[in-house]
């Protein structure tokens, strides 16, 4: 176990100074913002997923990296773009690009984040599934930013509308993270198909999970403030169930519908819908996925790997950041 | 040549067809602002040049149909998105995604709609060069855009900072239009060379024009208020010469350099820069490349769309809007 982290911890580093090659620039100032955002950091998540599922069959660190390079920036590009629209001023603790350069240079710099990572997968040319899913999910992916605006303040909506939206926020690039790891070492279904289903599962329960820290995480923790969700009108999964449950639904409706709310109304709403047992029903969904999630990883080879895969599911579940 | 003209009518016809299909959504709100998008019109230039040049090897339809329908979807995401940064109110007359539906969603459709693109571009799993040619000229469109914005009302900047600038803008992806509408259909480098070289030529020769109309156009024909350019900071060929060549190079500059701009001041620069010279050197530049690029098709077979490439040519140096 000891040597897959290790190994792990190699791939990431080779990772890190990959990315930082890829978005050097000529543009002196782009260089810099690019910069800057690489090392503002971040989990890793998905190349990490990416080189784990890549040990399943005929591991090559060469073959997998320009892959963990292109899902990193599209994550990055995506996180770039949300922080534009949601005129958010901190991420991860520091403060963010649009907050420092604004939203005209965040915009064209995600675009151009976005535009290497499409370098980076064109390089797969002779597995065109990578460029064939990763376009598919980067269509999905902006699909569930837009009905993520649209049904802002909408206390209407339903459970099925709140897992379209993280389906396409984030389970569909975890779940291709796992996927396309193995499919770039030339797995066959039989392995890169119980990973995909693994990742998408993982990835519904990280979303979950995510939400219910925005309404109960410690903001030191969190690095960033609480209620962030409540603030811009996104309706979550403790926030449906309480809506739809909870005694004191009406009062809570009238709060999350108002676009702009006092901090005593935040605290007010994050106390209801927790008494309401709003997030004690989201944790209950997150168990379930992360469940299935492992069910998954029964059907593939029990190497290292695996074990850290299955220790990733526990830690999303428990996380607390 | 009547004939060649009917046919790209109705090889335009199918693009419209398909780019309506490609672009309908599950999601109605995002169907309503695409459609929107596509019916706000647009000349098909870079379809057009590939449907053009896809004559020169072995011309088929369905072969070049969804790069046709790839270069339209990139340039109307750019569109959306330099919208969103210049806070544009109307475009081609009409007003924009931007001042529509506002920011956020506009950034989103933007991103929604050159994923799609990326989607048509994977179904050239065979012809890897399509996939790393648009990737590459994506990133550097952006860098484009990024040195417009950083270099925004500096006017020690020079004609080498200009052609960075509008080769990135514009002229890369014309240049693409026209080298891979021949690629798509199988051509050899003697023939898709000197489309690119063509391509490149033009579209330069097109943005000066563009520049040259921002303060010289009728605003009617034009479909927008003219000194756009002026107002935001953007400071085009006529203006560089102006401002290293004129009499009136102080004053120029002090108007340039201001952010906030009044109506007489804006008419005041536009004259100054008239006055200077700077609108017929910057034309005088315009029929060099327009001179050169046709000089590029002198090495490719007389076919009628060679005849209507020279006339597009001429159409780029004289038109009015």
């Amino acid at each position: 176990m000891l040597g897959i982290f290790n190994e792990i911890k190699s791939d990431l580093q080779v990772l890190d100074k990959k990315l930082q090659k890829v978005v050097s620039a000529e543009d002196l100032f782009l260089s810099q913002m690019a910069s800057y955002l690489l090392k503002a950091g971040g989990k890793r998540l998905r190349p990490a997923f990416a080189f784990l599922s890549a040990r399943f069959y005929n591991y090559k660190l060469e073959n997998v990296l320009p892959l963990a390079v292109a899902l990193e920036l599209i994550h990055m590009a995506s996180l770039v773009h949300d922080d534009v629209v949601d005129a958010a001023a901190t991420r991860r603790g520091v403060p963010t690009v649009r907050a420092k350069w604004g939203n005209r240079m965040s915009m064209h710099v995600g675009d151009w984040i976005f535009a290497k990572s499409l370098m980076m997968i064109s390089e797969y040319e002779k597995i065109p599934m990578v460029a064939k899913t990763l376009s598919q999910i980067s269509v999905k992916m902006c699909e569930g930013e837009i009905q993520q605006i649209s049904s802002a303040y909408k206390v209407e909506q339903t459970i099925k509308d709140y897992f379209y939206r993280i389906e396409r926020k984030t389970a569909l690039l975890i779940s291709a993270s796992c996927q396309l790891g193995a499919v770039v070492c030339g797995a066959p279904e039989a392995i890169h198909l119980p990973l995909k289903r693994f990742g998408y599962k993982i990835g519904i329960a990280f979303q979950i999970v995510d939400d219910v820290l925005d309404l109960s995480a410690d903001q030191k923790e969190l690095g960033k403030p609480v209620g962030g969700d409540l603030r811009q009108g996104i309706i979550t999964l403790p926030m449906i169930y309480a809506l739809k449950n909870s005694a004191y639904r009406e009062r809570l409706s009238v709060i999350i519908q108002k676009h702009s709310k006092s901090e005593e109304e935040i605290q007010e709403a994050i106390s209801l819908i927790s008494k309401s047992g709003g997030i004690d029903y989201a944790n209950s969904v997150v168990d379930r996925y992360v469940t299935r999630a492992k069910e998954e990883l029964e059907h593939l080879p029990n190497i290292p790997a695996r074990d850290v895969l299955y220790e990733i599911a526990d830690f999303v579940k428990n996380r607390k950041f």
